[in-house]
């Protein structure tokens, strides 16, 4: 008997568990927004923030963006840093495995040359799998004018 | 004669008011900047911020565009919540009635559903009346992608 | 023989110089990032914050993006104000001689004349040598609706 009122108990407590997580967790039948009918779709996201929440918050809009399930396999994305935001390209912090994640799934990583000369930075002390463009603002436009949408986080 | 004094007294008052008024505020003829010759226009708004402020300026700043003499009854707009921004569709919080009248006016109210993942939030804890969109980031490109301008106050 | 000394001292010294100022800068055959190959470019720059050094990180921003070298003499650039934007036009503030080298540089000053309003601002406050919009969200919107690029510092 004890055995039963276990196994009804542990029932019940699956179940409700089941039932709490459906109610908590939107279901995909319930999204509505944009319907992403273009074949491939092009982003540049802009860097220019040194905050720690505001670097991790960008590379993670960036991989949400990727793993849409509206975008996925369809998205082009470029981060382009300027200003404070070379932060994140520095060898002496810790965003290293990030920004290699983001460039597994081909992402652009850009930085800023301006901002170097301005900062008094040295080239060799980013990271050397990164790509520079002039002025990131200069890119930025750049891209926009191509078509590319542009996500400031 | 202390009537007529009284009365030339309040006439003054009342001009140089006027005056003051007109030379303070700018007058329409004074304007400058885009002609809008579309017949629609679209935008959508990003929100990924708690801050008190910078939600009721996100929401005025929509009502502000809708209320532009050039876009008057001609501009759709959608508010794209993520990250942080969530605060403004938590029923704890006092934005319902902005958030109403922005919905009164067309504007689609939409959160991220990887927000609510993330940060373990039930959708029972935010307003019945919003929808749901599978990633905020991907909401943002794909509607600039198709057209529409995008605001991040 | 002292004298030998002290030149192959300074021509070593000028040697590392060189040698270091090389390795630090980034050489433009390094460049990467968009090409710009079309004959003109267009950009409007939101500016919605009091703080100084977002006042003037914007300012040098629509510098650099009007002196890369992809955009040089064919970038059209506007800087729309509103909210505590505001504070860069105002007499008080000494944002006068930077604001004029963009000017002279073809950019448009554009206050928001909504905020004149809701802040109680008289435009005599204000720099006599910009242009004002019905408002600055209106005209960022109608600005991508024609094509601009839109940044925000």
């Amino acid at each position: 008997m004890k055995k039963i009122t276990s196994l009804l108990f542990a029932t019940a407590m699956l179940l409700s568990i089941g039932a709490w997580a459906q109610e908590k967790a939107v279901n995909p039948s319930e999204f509505h927004g944009a319907v992403a009918d273009k074949k491939s779709y092009k982003v540049v996201y802009q860097l220019n923030s040194d905050d720690d929440k505001i670097i991790k918050a960008t590379m993670k809009n960036i991989m949400n963006a990727l793993e849409d399930p509206r975008l996925k396999g369809k998205l082009q994305a470029e981060l382009v840093v300027h200003g404070g935001g070379v932060a994140v390209f520095k060898k002496t912090n810790s965003y290293e495995s990030q920004l290699k994640a983001l460039q597994a799934k081909g992402v652009i990583l850009a930085e800023c040359a301006n901002t170097l000369r301005e900062r008094n930075i040295s080239k060799d002390e980013l990271f050397d799998f990164i790509s520079f463009v002039p002025s990131g603002n200069g890119e930025i436009i750049i891209r926009q004018q191509q078509g590319w949408a542009i996500v400031h986080p």
